[in-house]
């Protein structure tokens, strides 16, 4: 049907007439509706069965309000093309670790999935320092099937290139390449940071060679073709419970450099860990739950690589450097190397990547909640000072790291020296 | 009009409906064509005043045979696109360097461009020892300011984005990939190689650290969306004369690594300057042109630099660095790093494409024409063995490399030993 903004009213007997959500909520379910989004680009409905609250699903449909018609109009479909055509890739290569996908209407603008009402956010957990037993299991899957089964390291060139082109995405882009990369790094006007580091804030934005690899960065994050990303991947886009692990909101995806997304999940963990200055009042509660998010941290890295390694040796069927390239005496020995440095560049593009967001938190336009809330802004500094310190070392050290261990030690160090 | 394939007979007419063309051929005078293409994927027609020969233009026109039907047609008519596309922005950016486009038929698939009657194919003005004065000057600014304005050094993100959109290019990526970086290197039923330099040809295939190098240079390829490329840009995609230099048959041309297209003009000097161990019997002859050619190369890349250089100081207005985030006191110092190490790597990749490249015409389906010519095989083998260990040794060093110098010691070393 041609587009029309759904309403609580219009929304159920939309549902009805939808053949593949007949499986959702079967024929004589009475329904209700109730509009629950922030009413910005999106409208966000929960749709339930009167009879069995078991049965719902989330509605999101792009919104033509007044202000945003012409051009935004356009662009505020192509970003919910953009997440949902990336959710129901994960769907196909890592089902369960998404929302499950219902239904998808494009003329509409509109995708129906799974109503995740038994997970939370996962900073909020990580702040109320809840055990998450299998998260580095399932994010470590979740990255290495959606990265390498959409590298060149799989995929036929012309495989490759075809899926590309229906991610290009460069107005979502552009918000990650200044709020991440530059603008932070410079007076901005809608920078923000707070008064207690403006010492800490004013050296990295005069620190010429963290500036060059962040410029570094950015260019990795432009060019680097590599596999199909998330590239929002914190930990405010994954919804957790003890049990399961979800990736929401892909509606930055885009072709670009896997170390992007790693980076993203491991700094948030050490975002996180700075947090708990603030949060945790307690040293020995702290000091223990610190140390479990550096195993998390290091199980995240090492299962990745594990995995996407043994991915690889099973599916090495992309153009880049195929089996037969491999066939002579030796050749084992050097696509092992070949595979160790590939591994090795992608360490470093982490840390590269995981620096620069890492400082973006702290003096861009862009905050973490897990520090941002931290009430007493003398406490909030120290977590602040501390991943201001690690994501430099990170950032600086990015070419020359050789295990997550050194990463990790950074870390340490760091925390060694915190004055609390 | 719809696309119907034209004929000596009827391209006359043709040209004559084309308001476009009457500034080439004015009202009233009568023209010639005679067809002179090998007919395999285009007809190629040079249409001539009969008054007046000075007035004469080339036109290509991509053709339809029975074999290539259905899919294959679509794909010839997309590489005449990307041709056609391409020479439109050498002609905007860097006119005079490549043929001048008279009119373009999108429909007839079909472009009419400036005859070069008074140019040769470059190869083989250097066989024949031909001094060009000033092509290190033509083609150093055909590359500076064609990767430049097209990098995200120039252009803003969505500019570049959109420009990349328009060279989604798999087909013809494809026969790079394979026949430059993959198949050379590995047993492969289309490979060439002259029977006296099998052992170093094995040598070659058995060698995993150069295996290793050429996959990482291929990943490079597949991936660095760093600027438009021509993608072809050896010396028989290049006419010459004296005073002119024009860059011809850009049909590979996409976003990839700026690497490859220097890359490739520097590796075909040096292939050239093998081949007269084949070619040129006076020895003193012989050593005086590989002195010119060696001093060619290294003007190129050096020219190169500074004119690519100054383009960035004079037009930093692309978002990857752009001026304001170098704002500060010792800002000017960084950026001035930030280039040097951009340059750096541009050398890197131009070194490791390049070794790549001139491998590739050693033991891959393609040959080249400067060294395949050589009559006597044992003369030819000298000339294969020295571009081997050349291009293994650029290949090889790329990561190491520091200068222009670095590679030139290199042929001169190899040149050394050369037992002729």
């Amino acid at each position: 049907m041609a587009y029309q903004a759904l309403t609580e009213q219009t929304i159920i007997d939309y549902i009805k007439s939808r053949p593949a959500l007949e499986r959702v909520f079967p024929k004589a379910t009475p329904l209700t509706a109730k509009e629950v989004g922030d009413g910005n680009l999106n409208m966000v409905y929960i749709v339930q069965s009167a009879d069995d609250s078991s049965r719902s699903a989330v509605v999101k449909q792009a919104l033509p309000y007044l202000r945003i018609l012409g051009e935004a109009w356009s662009l505020t479909r192509e970003r919910m093309r953009f997440e949902t055509q990336a959710l129901l890739q994960y769907n196909k290569l890592t089902p369960g670790l998404a929302p499950e996908i219902y239904d998808v209407d494009d003329e509409m603008s509109l995708v129906v999935m799974e109503n995740l009402d038994k997970h939370l956010i996962m900073r909020r957990a990580l702040v109320a320092r809840q055990r998450l037993p299998h998260f580095a299991d399932h994010i470590s899957t979740f990255m290495a099937r959606n990265l390498f089964f959409t590298s060149d390291l799989y995929l036929t060139g012309l495989e490759k290139k075809t899926l590309q082109a229906e991610y290009v995405n460069p107005h979502l882009n552009k918000i990650q390449e200044d709020f991440v990369f530059t603008n932070p790094l410079m007076e901005s006007p809608e920078n923000k940071w707070n008064p207690l580091v403006d010492n800490e804030v004013q050296r990295v934005r005069t620190n010429g060679a963290l500036k060059i690899a962040a410029a570094e960065m950015k260019e990795s994050y432009m060019t680097h073709a590599q596999a199909l990303i998330h590239s929002d991947l914190h930990t405010g886009s994954i919804m957790v419970n003890a049990e399961d692990t979800r990736v929401i909101d892909p509606e930055f995806a885009f072709y670009g450099p896997m170390g992007f997304d790693i980076g993203a999940v491991l700094e948030n963990l050490v975002l996180n860990l700075a947090a708990h200055y603030g949060h945790t009042a307690d040293p020995d509660a702290r000091a223990e739950y610190q140390h479990y998010l550096l195993n998390m941290l290091r199980d995240t890295w090492q299962q990745f690589v594990q995995k996407f390694e043994t991915l690889w040796l099973e599916n090495n069927q992309g153009e880049l450097a195929p089996p037969q390239y491999w066939n002579y005496p030796g050749g084992q020995v050097a696509f092992a190397e070949f595979r160790r440095r590939y591994l090795l560049n992608l360490l470093r593009d982490t840390a590269g990547h995981g620096g620069c967001k890492m400082l973006r938190r702290m003096m861009g336009v862009v905050s973490v909640w897990d520090i941002a809330s931290i009430a007493d802004p003398a406490k909030r500094a120290i977590a602040e000072r501390l991943a201001i310190k690690i994501g430099s070392r990170w950032l600086l050290a990015h070419e020359q790291v050789a295990t997550i261990d050194d990463l990790i030690a950074i870390v340490q160090e760091e925390m060694a020296d915190v004055k609390n």
